[in-house]
């Protein structure tokens, strides 16, 4: 089993400590590999930032992510950016006020948070990151909740815990919710295409 | 030119920032290339964090450290576990506080700051990270003081931008006084053995 995921945002958003986070929980508190990597280079100029985690249940041998199944994207340009890479069957998930789709891929599931809107609510803008990872976690279904939890806490310093486990709660708690309606409805396509309106 | 970097510590003091800086800095504002990666694995748990910096003049095919040419240690365990790998001739960087320097390996250069002391004296612990980034830059002259700066500014979120660069300021004008002591002194072996008592 080997998800790949691209992170991207602009410089200032923590996307790179939402991505070790990720991996931390993959790996430390869920007992498989993961490896993260952010390759500087001349595309990077001009303020954005995009981190790769690669999870598995095996030793990753090449951790440069090509083609992700999960994008996550936090600015309009990664998402113009990074959105043509996703795998057929992939998942996007997008800060929903700061990210307009447009020609949504087909086969690709899109799940929009208002994720700065959250963290604002927490009087702390900055926790936007670890507000995604939360909504994150929840829609991909793909980690524990607890392991990811875990994973916050031991990522950022003792006095910006707590404010950082209820970002992580109210965008895991927003993405459960979301999903909930989805299943109410009972097309998922529909009200996906509802909520990125 | 390439070179290998590690910076480990443990989770929570923004290893993962230091290092994100330090390639962004050779990046972004200077032109060059790096690659920033985190393996997360049976061997990082139990809070110890460490991040992989590799600076090159070329694109980097090959992201992961072996022998590192520097090694930032901001934890006694850090050092235990990666001094031995330190590369015959490198650098050694501690935060002189956290870390007991013991069987000095021959042919390593060693350079002690009191980062956390520094962080102290600008009121928020936390910027300990910035502050060893700061006397890194000083003591290796690996990189533009400049590029780091600006490194260090596009990295953390727009609030706190003024307090990462008075640390990273105070850590490189401790690096810079400290190689000035040392040239007066002649003889660098011996001010450095005085400097990590």
């Amino acid at each position: 089993m080997l998800s790949e995921i691209r992170i991207a945002g602009f410089g200032g958003q923590g996307v790179i400590l939402a991505a070790a986070v990720v991996g931390k929980a993959a790996a430390i508190f869920q007992g498989g590999y993961a490896t993260m990597t952010q390759a500087f280079g001349p595309e990077a100029r001009g303020g954005s930032s995009s981190a790769q985690v690669i999870l598995s249940s095996e030793p990753i041998l090449y951790p440069y992510v090509t083609q992700p199944d999960i994008l996550v994207v936090m600015s309009q340009e990664a998402y113009t950016r990074f959105a043509p890479q996703l795998k057929p069957g992939g998942i996007l998930i997008a800060e929903q006020e700061l990210v307009h789709i447009e020609h949504m891929p087909t086969g690709i599931r899109f799940y929009g948070v208002p994720a700065t809107r959250l963290a604002e609510q927490l009087g702390r803008k900055m926790v936007l990151n670890i507000v995604m990872v939360g909504f994150f976690g929840a829609v991909t279904n793909l980690l524990d909740r607890e392991a990811l939890r875990r994973a916050v806490a031991d990522s950022v310093p003792p006095a910006f815990q707590e404010l950082n486990l209820r970002a992580f709660d109210k965008g895991f708690d927003y993405g459960s919710q979301l999903l909930l309606k989805l299943a109410e409805n009972g097309d998922g396509e529909e009200a996906l295409s509802l909520e990125s309106a």
